[in-house]
């Protein structure tokens, strides 16, 4: 088993959705990848800061699913990152209305010292420079670093982001961002691309279309469960990082192959995340719950087809 | 193994895409249909009406794949279908430019008598009426009778369109016009109601992004070939839907296992279609290349997840 450090936010969510809407809630990219990967009973670390109006509750939260949080910063005086969106009647598009960054705007990531050696990093959605400062700390090279990161740094801090993305072994990134950072239609040109630009292998995430794994020329392909509603979409490409980062740390094997296995997880665990506001879901999954739903994964893609 | 009928267009297309455009080329859903199911080596015949303004040549094209044409009626003083299309940069979306009926606007289907007992009927986008026509020359219950069709009969034959609905075991229908027939978003919500009109099998076709197959509350998920470029989308979906027809025939198993099966031939047919104009890959198509992108379809989907 290999120790993962999760950078990231730790956040207040208000969202709206068709099916209604929420106050403050506990929200953040660091939380969604912590949770989803805390499936996988790995030693993890979140790398974040939040201000003194963060609720006790939601680091006990984190703490209770064996997340290590002395990487956590807690600034008294100053307020949590704050975001709040508004799904349109597709839930694949959405406006933002609010971003406070707070004590973001500052944010100093400290690597603790026993996470320096850890073998897989996950840079979720932050500035660029944020990310690379986190790879600096590393006191010997990681075995994987996952690159999570949004059109958003493309429109801002695109030639940080490229430094960063040169550096990663694994970038995740939706299909409009990977045509917006290559200027490719084709997702397969996309790919190919973009692994010239350092990652090895791009995950290309599609939302309720699944989730591609691209690597050297080999494509797989991660179906998204079909639901009866996707009730509010937030946190669902954190929760599948998560996943992928989680079972990739677990099993300590970062070949293609089992890249292929990361991304099913992944993928059944944003399955769950939607299903409610927030991480209500992620909060109180079981195992049980998760095999199930892998079961379900089979069901949908495995077929015998005997070529003679 | 199955004889297979096959009602549907045999056309003159002429395409507009990014990549150039063509003259007037062989089209129609009968020619993608047959073509694909072609591969299956089936008893397959198709019933369909052209003027005498089409080629022999495409006569006899079909002809050495082995499609009966008896009950292809040539009207020596009409003019055979023709459509023109434009499809726009995404290929997700196409204007109609023209559109001919000539020969179809009175075209009444004749079942040979050889294929009244045929145990698959295959269905090509037509107006109802004229599908349900077909359905009515049959001698005997047919072990599967398939329905493809599309918003047009939506619009403006809607009551016939539900009356050919509920006489068939399986409907191919795109992700928008199931959302239009049923007024639902999530597309298993859609199935589900499609499901209560009739069709006890419900596959949604989702172009770049696959295919599913509802059953019964079961779901199965085709996806569709990641491509370098999608050339031209036109017959994509009745090729689909000709090797899902032309595999089931071929196997004289209409049963849900197998069906998966059928939509993964489905989309491996479909996606050699998109990668030339017209039926210039469908009419060249080897037994090995199939077979080759069928390995690629294992190697894009298969996983083996042991669950403890």
């Amino acid at each position: 088993m290999g120790k993962l450090v999760i950078v990231g936010t730790l956040a207040f969510d208000a969202i709206e959705t068709p099916f209604g809407k929420t106050d403050k809630i506990l929200g953040g990219a660091a939380t969604y990848i912590g949770l989803s990967a805390s499936q996988f009973n790995v030693d993890a670390a979140i790398v974040s800061v939040v201000g003194g109006d963060f609720p006790q509750d939601y680091l006990n939260l984190l703490s209770s699913k064996n997340i290590d949080l002395s990487g956590v910063e807690i600034i008294e005086e100053g307020k949590t990152f704050f975001w709040s969106g508004r799904y349109h009647n597709d839930m694949n598009s959405r406006d933002t209305l609010v971003t406070e960054l707070n004590t973001l705007a500052d944010f100093k990531p400290v690597v603790p010292k026993d996470y320096q050696d850890a073998e897989i990093v996950m840079l979720g959605n932050l500035h660029p420079l944020v990310q690379l400062s986190v790879l600096e700390q590393m006191t010997q090279k990681p075995k994987l670093v996952i690159l999570d990161t949004m059109n958003f740094w493309m429109d801002c801090a695109l030639e940080d982001l490229h430094k960063v993305i040169k550096k990663v072994d694994v970038i995740t990134i939706n299909d409009e961002e990977a045509r917006q950072l290559t200027k490719e239609y084709s997702l397969v040109v996309a790919a190919r691309k973009i692994h010239e630009m350092g990652p090895k292998y791009v995950v290309i995430k599609k939302g309720e279309h699944g989730a591609l794994l691209f690597h050297n020329g080999d494509v797989f392909y991660a179906p998204a469960l079909p639901l009866e509603e996707v009730f509010d979409p937030t946190g669902a490409g954190d929760t599948f990082a998560g996943g992928f980062a989680g079972y990739l740390a677990k099993t300590d094997d970062v070949s293609f192959n089992n890249m292929k296995k990361a991304v099913i997880y992944g993928s059944a665990l944003a399955s769950f995340c939607v299903e409610k506001f927030g991480t209500v879901q992620m909060e109180k999954l079981t195992k049980e719950n998760l095999h199930k739903r892998l079961l379900q994964f089979k069901d949908l893609t495995q077929f015998e087809i005997k070529l003679s």
